[in-house]
């Protein structure tokens, strides 16, 4: 779902008369590639040789350039480049860098799964780009996690993780955040279905303008 | 767009209880393909080397069967038939049983681009069903593709297509039309943008179920 949320946020945000007006996007959606946050925290099988087998699809077609709508992937970036010679673009990047752009010298609370929280990816970028962030305890972890797997990729209706999620958000914002990062893509997804209208920034969405920046399009309203 | 709404809708018809569950996607989006109506109605180019390029990419990347989110699309199925031994899984086919099957009996309202009208899909495949139809007159062809062109393919706000989408309904349903077949793509996603409640079968949503039952999954619900 997530990379149908990708895959929409590009076509929408693509400033397009009409259907020529549009990147040529190849998509291997491949949900079977081994879960991310396992591989990092517990040893789970590697992704890297599925995610490798998608970059020779995408090869085959033809791409110029390579996205992930998944960030706790983003760990094993290092490890792909070296298995294609096709650039990528990082959300990762792109996210840290519309936080700063968009919420100057605001606390930034970091919204994602254990995997990406250990590995490190958006502390890294975030205190690259010199802006002060947040990071969710044991707890929130934990209800993150519940909203994420039981909830959004689960298909689960909203109302079984409004509360878990609300309990987050509290939270953070109880200890400093003053804008949210969210930072694993079915949160957007359960942002949207909850209706919520919260101060933050969405990597699926600054990846899309990114990757539409890179391919030589203009961003809508840009 | 259309693209991007055929996968969502997999996704979220396909009966899965986490990522592993869903159906692997090969998808070549490439809106550069040449309009299909005007290559029908007015002798613009022949889309069909560019869709026997998509099939090639689809090939390589281990595609078991194919599917296409246009309708007018399918007036070059049996071209593209002799071109791959991939299956094809027809939306025509997928839309016209729902509407037996849905609203059994009743007048189906064919709302399409010229070109799917003129080349007889629909009314064809609705006849071998036994359904009755109307199809639009001059004027509401007119409309429709004001709609889908100067409307939904080119990012316009539904307040600009309103009133003309609004004048075909009212105009089929007063000849008679007691269901509509929405069989352009663009034309769900004007139904959602203008918030309609309409009697109508979705072709992309039929499609992503019948494709999701050829995959060997289970449909949500069912």
């Amino acid at each position: 779902m997530a990379t149908a949320d990708l895959f929409q946020k590009i076509t929408a945000l693509t400033a397009a008369e009409g259907d020529s007006g549009h990147i040529r996007i190849y998509i291997d959606s491949n949900a079977s590639i081994p879960d991310r946050t396992a591989a990092i925290l517990d040893g789970g099988e590697d992704p890297v040789p599925a995610m490798t087998d998608s970059l020779r699809k995408l090869e085959a077609c033809g791409a110029g350039c390579v996205i992930m709508p998944c960030n706790t992937a983003h760990y094993f970036l290092p490890r792909l480049v070296e298995r294609t010679e096709l650039p990528f673009v990082s959300m990762i990047g792109a996210a840290a860098s519309a936080c700063r752009a968009r919420f100057p010298g605001k606390a930034v609370g970091i919204l994602a799964t254990t995997g990406t929280l250990s590995a490190g990816l958006y502390q890294e970028a975030l205190a690259a780009q010199g802006a002060p962030f947040l990071e969710p305890g044991g707890v929130e972890r934990e209800a993150l996690m519940e909203v994420i797997y039981q909830g959004v990729k689960a298909g689960a209706p909203p109302s079984r993780y409004r509360e878990a999620f609300r309990s987050v958000i509290e939270s953070m914002a109880g200890q400093g955040a003053e804008c949210f990062l969210l930072a694993c893509t079915e949160l957007p997804l359960a942002v949207r279905a909850l209706g919520l209208d919260l101060p933050c920034v969405d990597p699926t969405e600054e990846l899309a303008k990114a990757a539409i920046r890179f391919c030589g399009y203009s961003v809508r309203g840009e």
